[in-house]
């Protein structure tokens, strides 16, 4: 425990949540409470493990909860959460999955989905902008969900995506291509072959005996490969895409790039 | 705010909340989390601002909160809550009402009261054991039955009752010496005349332009007074008890000394 690293609670305290199970691994609390310190705002941020079938009871206390400005949601509730808020902005809607509900007064929850959006800008910042790039994603789950609407709505030229069960990826390059017209956006192999930037957006290289989630090895030393995972920080794949000579990117700028819109979103 | 009084809040932090409203004024989240400080504890108590017709969602809420250990309950909700519970320990059942309350693994919620029983500690710490005495105590509200009964409990002589409404007075008495045939528990006039020891349990003495609880004139310099007002903790009750010769004892104290049994029944 770091003493210092969190702001004193007391009864005027604003509060701010994690929903997750599990929840223990979870990176938000302190990414938040840094910021709430930094900037002096008295607000602190909790976690909440919560199971996915007590989620509405879950949903309906945070209701209750008249301190409570708003509150991140991760696995497994994102789906869930959509069903659960008043009213769910763009991206969310889209993409079928919030991670960011506000609190209004009166207990209205108003939710968004950020991981992509937040994601794209973690690419720009570091001089990565996906417009007009050919991106290879591996993944049609949450994340590769996430990423293939916010990627397309950032201008990429073609997005392929890998996905161990085709129908998925099929399905998901169908949702996104037409909601994109403008992006080529297709199912395809397991070969980021031709794409400038490759992207991981499954578990593959969170276990410590995980291969890396693609061969790397097909790719130009000029591409970028990217992992949302956060923790290891350097996976497998982006160790072998660094030993190949491509740029890395690395899984917590997603999370890093994002709270700055989270914080936006819940005031 | 305390920058150094809070330990760092991550993923595996337990929770602990106070549940009020209004909230902003509890002093029970600085009060738990110096205490978990000191002794190296991973969690953290956050204030919980829950109106009276929302208070089920939010127990049905807290039941969902895997990582919540147990809540504190304040003003208005601590009767409200017993029906909340599945289970009131014995001295939550015949106050009725609770102000601690344990979730076990499952969502269970088990409460007990310790406002009386802290008072009562707090008495006998200061070197004022309530045995054998005679107990003049102002207020039939909340804090007066919590008192009444941890009063009788511990043994007290007597106690007279007196309060604005008689018929609450009066109620309360018969209810205290039905549990405790030992003492003699009777309703009174708002006169300390005789009694070892004089409590204000009403909220005269807040407000800056309160005058005393009661009269300490009657009062012999032998006797103690006590309030259980803590801010302003020298109410001018306690001001005028001083000012007569009596020794005073101070509304904190009933907190402060609650707070080791709140931690052993919350685990």
């Amino acid at each position: 425990m770091n003493m210092k690293s969190a702001p004193a609670v007391s009864g005027k305290t604003r509060l701010y949540a994690i929903l997750g199970d599990p929840v223990t691994h979870v990176r938000t609390p302190m990414v938040f409470n840094d910021r709430f310190r930094a900037e002096a705002i008295d607000a602190v941020c909790v976690p909440m493990h919560v199971h996915a079938d007590n989620l509405r009871a879950m949903f309906d206390g945070l209701r209750a909860l008249e301190n409570l400005d708003g509150f991140i949601i991760t696995a497994p509730h994102k789906q869930a959460a959509v069903a659960l808020c008043d009213e769910v902005l763009d991206e969310g809607r889209l993409v079928g999955a919030v991670n960011t509900v506000r609190r209004e007064p009166g207990g209205r929850l108003v939710a968004d989905l950020f991981d992509g959006t937040g994601f794209v800008e973690g690419l720009r910042q570091h001089g990565w902008d996906p417009e007009a790039r050919r991106i290879f994603l591996m993944g049609a789950g949450g994340a590769g969900n996430a990423l293939a609407f916010a990627l397309a709505r950032a201008g990429a030229a073609a997005i392929t995506i890998h996905n161990r069960t085709t129908a998925k990826s099929e399905a998901l390059a169908r949702r996104v291509q037409a909601a994109y017209p403008h992006c080529k956006v297709h199912a395809g192999p397991r070969e980021p072959r031709g794409h400038d930037i490759a992207i991981n957006a499954t578990p593959v290289g969170i276990s410590p005996g995980d291969p890396p989630a693609f061969d790397v090895s097909t790719l130009s030393p000029q591409a970028l490969v990217a992992d949302v995972i956060m923790i290891p920080e350097m996976t497998t794949l982006l160790a072998a895409a660094r030993a190949h000579g491509c740029s890395v990117h690395l899984g917590r700028h997603m999370l890093d790039h994002q709270v700055e819109l989270m914080f936006r979103f819940m005031g």
